[in-house]
């Protein structure tokens, strides 16, 4: 049973680094969504925190010697379930982002911790 | 480009009603994940909140008729990106559930707002 998803659009990060964490980043960059999904985007609101589901598409498949990994930062081995490692068994990350400002279909955001060229799959509003 | 994801698990949920949102629900039931996935499990505690990403499987597929909806419970017409609806253009949830017990593969959480036989595609550790 698999199930597919398309990307909704992409990340713009011309930063030199990715910080490992969005709780740990102060960098800018810019959800570029397809012209599609434009009205979606509607209500969206400058300053509101956003939480954004995208896909790992850099990290090595998932296998059993994955299960259990060193947790980035303190290196302790964790169950995978119980860190944010990029490589899952579904490679679905998340960063809760602040909007700094919406041109279009173009977001520019603040707390990156993704690639340039990362396939974003959702924007939901954040919940505390 | 396609991402192509399969279930970790899936959850069971005996009640007789879902809420909208996990955040107005208090229904207990279980999130069972495939043995192959069991060891990823350590290092979830009880009492933990956990996010839990779900494939709305049940949710008639997206068109351009969804791109704004009314928001349940307020009745607005929003833009999709700022409501939670089950209907959007990649069919992922995420809720914030809390666990109350694991026996092997199987979650006991309270929070409960996924039909029974949902598609569990990740757990993540909650980060306020």
């Amino acid at each position: 049973m698999s199930i597919m998803f398309n990307p909704i659009g992409f990340v713009e990060n011309t930063s030199d680094s990715v910080p490992r964490h969005w709780t740990v980043s102060d960098i800018e960059g810019f959800l570029t969504i397809k012209s599609e999904y434009r009205e979606g985007l509607a209500d969206l609101q400058v300053g509101q925190r956003i939480v954004v589901l995208f896909h790992f598409h850099q990290s090595p498949p998932f296998d059993r010697t994955h299960i259990k990994q060193a947790k980035r930062g303190t290196g302790e081995i964790k169950g995978v379930f119980s860190i944010c490692s990029p490589i899952r068994p579904n490679g679905i990350g998340l960063s809760v982002l602040q909007i700094l400002s919406i041109e279009e279909s173009r977001i520019r955001v603040k707390g990156l911790d993704m690639l340039d060229g990362t396939p974003i799959l959702d924007i939901k509003p954040h919940m505390d």
